[in-house]
């Protein structure tokens, strides 16, 4: 069985927690957490503690931290040239100080704490510094998940720009979409069925085939009807950018 | 059983006909189209015209062609005081020429020839100018689909526009994360999950509840990592605009 210990409790760690306690294959050691009472839900109290320097060698200690934290969090170890490694899609591989040796563990998909997840269907993007640690991490990442990726720390930046795009500003998108259902006395909840439809799309359909739409179309009567209709000077503004920016997309193909 | 007609052959005309054909409750008399190819893989040749004076009166004939051709299809039809809808997110119900009676009969879903839907769960957006022929429209939508919305020329435009935010825009934005994975030697598949769990989020939170990411936690390090890491400033301007609107609308809460 292999040992691991997770320092967090965030979103990520928290469903991390989860996704561990239900799998045979890994033994969870130790949670650290500031605050015992956020993580007291999901372990035996007995195996959180608030203090680094009592975490235990294990096979993997995973920082699971605001990616601010990670490096300062990484030099308080206690213990050297052990395995550790952390989850966040946009800070380097050499982030983890070097007494230990490296790793990345990045589950990418968007955590909110009061939504499961099927951690099964989460793409595991892994980085190590030696075949021996990567086999460790996909051991690991193969007990919780189906989808596993060796990704480099330049390749995961890059990857971490693209969910911002597909999931963050998608999400906004859905807010501005919500603004003005409620702006006009429409639920929103007529949107849904749309939304579900334009994810479904891309799982048969490359976003160029699946794109439709007045922009797509460049139908300029219907555009200007819309940027005459919107009074929020900021949606107004996503409204042209995204236009242009399709019909550009348009000439290049 | 009541009697329909379909005027026109493109995306939302063919899941129409697919949909009409499939219930009990509804007589498909006639599909106009220039070209009977277009159609007779869905319908039987005898059924389909190219000439709109052939059209026989019906209880419904629906115009499913492009927006700016709707006015002047309507015009051109030969009978009277007939009961006609059109199928447009963006077009006034009084675009249909008032020689017959005008309604709306809006199908809020993406179309796309080479992707099957489930017509029940698309929301049917109905307007009519008498209680009658509302009754009409809502009998023939209640037989493609379990989700009918009243819903005026007006409010139809604000969801026309609110659909192109959460369906176009998005579409687009997933073409950007496909792109940024490519330049990277990255699959595009990575990110299917996090798109499918993004929208899927939006059934159980609200949009404001379900944001995450740095611009909703104003990471502003990562967010200056991100821009620097972009060079094609198309997606940089892009990257810019939906922060600050992310950011600017965390200050409104």
């Amino acid at each position: 069985m292999i040992r691991v210990s997770i320092i967090g409790s965030g979103n990520v760690a928290q469903h991390l927690i989860q996704a561990f306690s239900k799998t045979a294959d890994i033994e969870l050691v130790q949670v650290f957490s500031r605050k015992a009472t956020a993580v007291s839900h999901l372990i035996p109290i007995d195996k959180i503690t608030s203090d680094l320097s009592e975490l235990k060698t294990v096979d993997l200690t995973i920082i699971a931290v605001t990616d601010n934290a990670i490096a300062e969090v990484s030099k308080e170890l206690s213990f050297k040239n052990q395995f550790v490694a952390h989850t966040s899609g946009s800070v380097s591989i050499d982030a983890i100080d070097s007494k230990n040796r490296q790793g990345v563990f990045y589950p990418l998909q968007t955590f909110s704490k009061s939504k499961e997840v099927d951690f099964k269907l989460i793409p595991i993007c892994l980085e190590a510094q030696n075949e021996n640690d990567f086999q460790t991490l996909e051991t690991i990442a193969k007990s919780i998940s189906n989808v596993i990726y060796k990704v480099d720390s330049e390749q995961r930046k890059a990857l971490h720009i693209a969910a911002v795009f597909v999931s963050n500003f998608v999400n906004h998108l859905y807010q501005i979409g919500n603004d003005i259902c409620i702006e006009n006395d429409l639920s929103f909840d007529i949107l849904k069925p749309l939304i579900q439809e334009t994810a479904a799309k891309i799982l048969k359909l490359s976003p160029n085939e699946a794109q439709t739409g007045p922009s797509k179309r460049k139908d300029t009567q219907i555009i200007n009807a819309h940027l005459n209709f919107l009074k929020d000077d900021n949606q107004k503004e996503i409204y042209k950018l995204l236009t242009k920016s399709i019909i550009d997309n348009g000439k290049k193909l």
